[in-house]
Parts: C-alpha cells; structure tokens; sequence
C-alpha cells in the first residue's frame, strides 16, 4: 500500500468521521426541540455506526486511525512508521476541518464558524483521560477481526458515561473548534482536551503491558474462560 | 438462479424496504407527540434492523440492491449483466410504490397519496451525494459477509447526519413519492435527489478506484493494521 | 435431547418472552410520561436484546420456537416431528401465560388480569399477516448460526414499521390476553390476529418455496453477490 | 495467566462497569429534563455497549466476571480455582466502589456520597432474582466467542423488562451505595438485593443442569434446529 492511499484514507475517512459527528449533533439538536438527553442519543446512535463502517472500510488501507493519539501509540508500539507519523497527523487535522465543513455544507449554515462554547474544568480534563485510555486499550487488546465493532461499542458507551462526552481524539477536538454547533468546542479549551487525551494514551499503555504476552479474545473459543 | 427469481427477489425486498422505511415514519410520527427527533429514532431503528435482514435474505438471490444507484454501478463493475440492469430498475421503482401501498393498507390510510413535501436546495443534495457516496464505498469495500451489518449501520448512522435523512436510493425517493407521510417527498423534488444519487455514486466508483487492489477487511486477521 | 427438555426449553423460553414483552411494555409506560414513542422504544430495545439472548441460548435446545405458527411450519418442513407439534404448542402457551404473571410479580402488580385493549381492523390485520410472513421468511432463509441476530433485528424492525407493534406469534398473543399493561390485548381481538398470523406464517412458505433451493447467505463469502 | 494480573483486571473492569453504570445515569438524569424513559434508554445503551467492550478485553485475562455471583458459580463449576474465589470478589467490591468515584469525579460531584434510594418489596427481589438467573444461564450456556455479546444484550434487555432496572450483581450493588445519583441503592436495601441475586444464582445453576449435555450454540451450523 503507498503512503499517499494511507493518507488518503486518514483524511477522507477523518472528513466523514467529523461529518458525521457534526452532521448527527445538527440534526438531535434542531429536531430535539430542547430534549438534550434525545440529541445526544441521535449523535451517538450515528457516530455509532458511522464509526463501525469507517473502521470496516479504511482499516486495511490505512488502519483506520483518525486520531493522533491512536497513530502516536501505534508508532510506539512498531505498528505504524515513525516517519509517517507527522503526515499522518496532518492528514489528520486536515481531514477533520474538511468534516466540519461537509456538515456545514449539508445543514446549509455558514461554512466558516468558529466554536465559542467553553468544555473545562477537573472533571472535564478527567473524563477525557479516562475515555482516551479506554480507547487506546480496547485499540490495543482487540481481536482485529472485532476491532471495528468494538471501537464503536466503546464509543458509544463513552459518549454517555464521560461527562465530556468523550471526544478521546485531538483531531477531533481540533475539528470541532471550527463549529458553532452542538459538537463545538472552543479554541481555547482544546489544548488541555489534547494534553488530557494524551496522557490518557500513555497510561492505556501502562496498562496494556500490564497484561503482555495474555492472550486477545479469540474469534472462536472451545474452552470456556476460567 | 433465474432472473425471474432474481426479479421476484428484488420487487419483494424493495416493497419491504419501503413499507419498512414509510410504515415506521407513520408509526413514529403517530407516537412521538409531536418530537421530531423521537419520530426520527423509530424510523431509523426500524430500517437499521429491517435492511439488515433484507439484505441477508435477499442478498444471495437478487444481490439485495433494491436500489437502482447499485445496480448501475453492479453492472459498470461487471457484477451485474447489463441486460438485467433496466429489468433490476424497473422491478425496484415497482416495488417501491408496492411498498407504500403496503403501509397505507397497515395503518388504514387512503392507498393512493402523493407528497407535498418539497425537499430542496443545495444542502440537501450534497446531502444526497455524499449518502449516495457513502453506501457505494460500503457496498464496494465491505467483505461479503459482513455487507448486510455494515449496509445497515452505514444507513443508520446517515439517516442522522446527512440533512436530507438519506434517501441515497431512486428507488426509495420514487416511492417516497407516493406518500404523504413523515418520509414523503413531493414529485418535484426527486429527479434534483436522484441526480445527486447518481453522483454519489459515480463518485464512489472513482474514490473506490484510488483503493483498487488493496485489500478488503479479511473475515479473521491474525495481525494488527498498519 | 429427550422430549422433556424440549418442552420445558420451550416453556421457560416463551416464558422469559412473554416475561420480556410485557415488563418492559410496563416500565416503558411508567416512565415515558406520555410520550408513547418513547415508551416503544424500550419496549422493542428489551424485546430485540432477549429474543437475540433466548434463540441463542434454547436453539439448540428444542430450535427456540417459542410460536406456534413457528412451530406449524417446522412440523410442515419436516424439521419438527409432527407429534411433538401439539405438545410444543402447549407448552408455549403455557409458558406465555406464565410469563405475563412473571412481569406482574417483578412490577407489583395484581398478578391475575384480563386486557380490554381492542386491537381490530382491517390494517390490524394486514399488519399481522406482514408481520408474521416476515418472521418465517427470515427463519426460513437464514443461515443457522445468524438465526439469533436476525430473527431479533427483525421484531426489532417490525415493532416499528407494523401498524399492530408485530405480535406475530399465537402464543404472545395468548399471553398478552392476561396483562391490562401496554402490551395487552383483548380476548376478542385475538382471534382475528391468530388467524392473520397463520395466515402470514403459510404466506411466507408458498414464498420460500419459489427460492427453493436458492443458497442462503453464507458464513463466509469469497465472491461479491451478483 | 498469574494470579496478580487476573485481580487486577477485575478490578479495573469492575471499575470501568460502575463507572459506566453510574456515569452514565448521572449524564442520563441531568440531560433528560425529567423523562426518565429516555433517562434510563442513556443508562442501558451505555451500560450494554461498555459491558461487551469489557468482556472482549478482560475476557481472556480474568474471564471477566465483574460479578462474586458469576465467580461463585464458576468455583462450584470447577471453572474458578476456589482459593481465588474470595480474593476476586474482593477485588470486585474494591473496584466496584473505584468506578463510583471515577464517575462523581468526571461529573464534579463529591466523590464520597451515599445512596438514599430505597429500592424494596418483594416485587425488587423477585426481579433482581429473575435478573440474576437469566444472566447466569446465558453465561452458562453461551458459545464463548459471543458470550461478551450475549451478556451486553442480556443486560440491555433486562435493564428494561425487571421492576428493578437489574443489578444482578452483588458488586454493581455494593458500588452503587456509594452514589446519590439515578443509579444509587440504599445500604439499607443491599442485603435483600444480594440476597435475591444468590438465590437467583443458585436457580440458574439447577435449571443449566435440566441441560446438561445438550450442545450449546455452534460458532458455524450446518443443519437447521429441529
């Protein structure tokens, strides 16, 4: 596979992954009627399945990252080149403006916005901590043929059990800033989403080697496990 | 297997799709006291679970397209006859309107309707293109065994985030047509939507292109992404 | 597997259905505050995840029938002996009574009722009949190990896009008679839908047989449908 | 697999659990604006989406048990070594209350709370005994390759249809204690629960061996279930 396929993946896959973020949290929050609980079900239903199928058709292309974080752990970890890295990471924030606009686009609202709504405090930074460790450790301890399903369930689950909603990628947060939106996030509260994300990312690998060498779940088992 | 059969699968299945797709709009909108957003969710889930085993029922007869953006793209891809193309097309639009019929009949509305709902304006045909987009880079990329989940999960996660709710079918918006429901369109308004469709999926055709060779998601891996 | 076990696999199963079915009708009744949508999207959330649990786990018990149109069709197909028939539907009525009593005890309420809910009409009735063909279409054409998903993504389905939430089973039908919850229905509507559901269940076998011989959906494919 | 690394897996992903379980109510309370409905659809979609995700990770480590009911009977069953049996219900009670605090953390509520709930009356204990027998039969009778999947639909399911939203796990109610939020139990109300949730164990284990011998749910089947 050449490195420009794997970057087109990240970005065009990192562009639909903020779509639909952005795109599914326009429509719970316009059809909601100010049942917030109701949006927040609509945008995680959708990035739900959104993000299953994104992983499904990218990941033998490109591994289907979308997030620095997760690209930054597979390059410790030997999985991905350290000399892709950095391109990867552009590809990245790239592909994740590139979202926010698409959503923009399709909800005909101004293209260009900027997010004024501010995400921070102890238990914000703390909960993007824990929603990023437990993602790099589903990442890290997933059969691959289950990958995709899981990295959903989580996110999934994540998007209702952290208070911040779980954003767990800084691509994310940084695509996020350019939307007014329900899914916003403003400028000045992404550098410690990001530095909260990351050391979440570092401590999943703490963990993670905790258990090395333990086995993956199998795709099929013939012993129960004890 | 015959191309009667073939024929016979896809009137059927696209007749269910669309008593599937207008009957839980009716239901929703019935129910939901006047939440969008709730009636929103009943039609998706619906159409999550009943394109899931359409096309697990379906597939291994017709294909399961019940599409004609599908079966164009099938035929250019070599992987549908191309005598079978306008027989696939015109057993689906029949289909369709069966569909609705069947609806009517089930919640005891006049048969025959036509929408007044106008869906227009660039929004909602980017919408359409980049639905239409979408599906056929799952359809094209999905490993076989898993298309019905990911067809599925791709619909349901763009029911939410595309502005247009996702038609991405001919189909469906010729029989949407006939319906003066929730999920309605007015005649008006479908050839700008199919044009969008087709587009979508030529587009899908030239991006899928890029990836040509590389791999599709294996059923089992035994090695991590790179 | 002796007879025995089937019967009481077929008992406790349609019980926990019917136990299910009902229970959640309840606590979805309770808790929407009127907002009817709402309290149908758990009732058919709870219905989707136990029927999935209960085929997997009384499948290969007694085939996790819990229906006697289910069941009529087995013993046609030859896939049940015809003289266990009477007795399975015995059994699943019993259980299905059982069941009903078991949501009254979990919700505290009087454990012996009779439903006054009306359910008639000629949509009603059409809605069974789809309902119900779709059922033993997908039992009919599905692969074994996927029987579980699907069948539960189809009621699923159902719930929403029938006008009657898809009883499609004698034995609910019967059972939901005991119940002035939600999900009751009264002793003089249950004729009509038995007969519209048996009427769907030989619907659905004249179908199947025009696909007879026609592969079902693979565990594994290695060629694109076409 | 050593001893040390099996505890602390349960630990962390009994942690994980109540975090998921009681962060999730707190999200699910404060955006729901008083319909509990959809407050308690946030709590199980959340809830069934984390469980799977915690059983394909800790699965192969521990046999993700999360649970002293399920590692009781996996000691009776031989398939938990005895002398382990106390030290991982320890480690279940100790993560259990963890999670609580993981959760009042992120959602910036004091960490040290205690539960005011009262959750009573015979129709709680029959629930929470139904619960409890249901999820041990599932584990119990479960192909091991789905029980992760198997056990989160389960528990979707039976957070809707049992009067008491089911606990079914003497840990989740020894944890949940320790909130005030929508999730939390009286201490008062534990010894019944837990009471319930053993007897409900102990039935799910005589009804399994009605079963003995009878072949679970096969990865891939050949044959239809007669």
């Amino acid at each position: 596979m050449s490195a420009a396929r794997k970057l087109f993946a990240e970005v065009l896959g990192t562009a639909l992954l903020l779509a639909i973020v952005i795109g599914s949290g326009i429509m719970g929050e316009r059809l909601a009627g100010g049942n917030v609980a109701v949006a927040l079900v609509v945008n995680t239903l959708s990035t739900v399945g959104g993000l299953y199928i994104l992983i499904e058709v990218f990941g033998p292309i490109s591994g289907a990252h979308f997030n620095p974080a997760v690209s930054a752990v597979m390059a410790v970890k030997g999985l991905l080149p350290r000399k892709l890295l950095p391109l990867y990471v552009i590809a990245q924030l790239g592909g994740a403006v590139l979202g926010a606009w698409m959503a923009h686009a399709m909800f005909d609202v101004s293209i260009l916005q900027l997010s004024t709504k501010i995400r921070s405090g102890a238990g914000q930074w703390f909960a993007e901590l824990v929603a990023t460790t437990g993602l790099l450790l589903v990442i890290l301890r997933a059969p691959a043929a289950r990958v995709a399903a899981m990295v959903a369930a989580y996110i999934g689950s994540a998007y209702f059990f952290t208070a911040s909603t779980s954003f767990a990628n800084p691509a994310a947060a940084f695509g996020r800033m350019f939307t007014e939106s329900f899914a916003g996030i403003a400028a000045s509260s992404v550098p410690a989403f990001v530095g909260a994300q990351l050391a979440g990312a570092a401590l999943a690998v703490v963990i993670s080697n905790v258990f090395a060498g333990a086995p993956v779940a199998p795709e099929v088992q013939t012993e129960p496990d004890a």
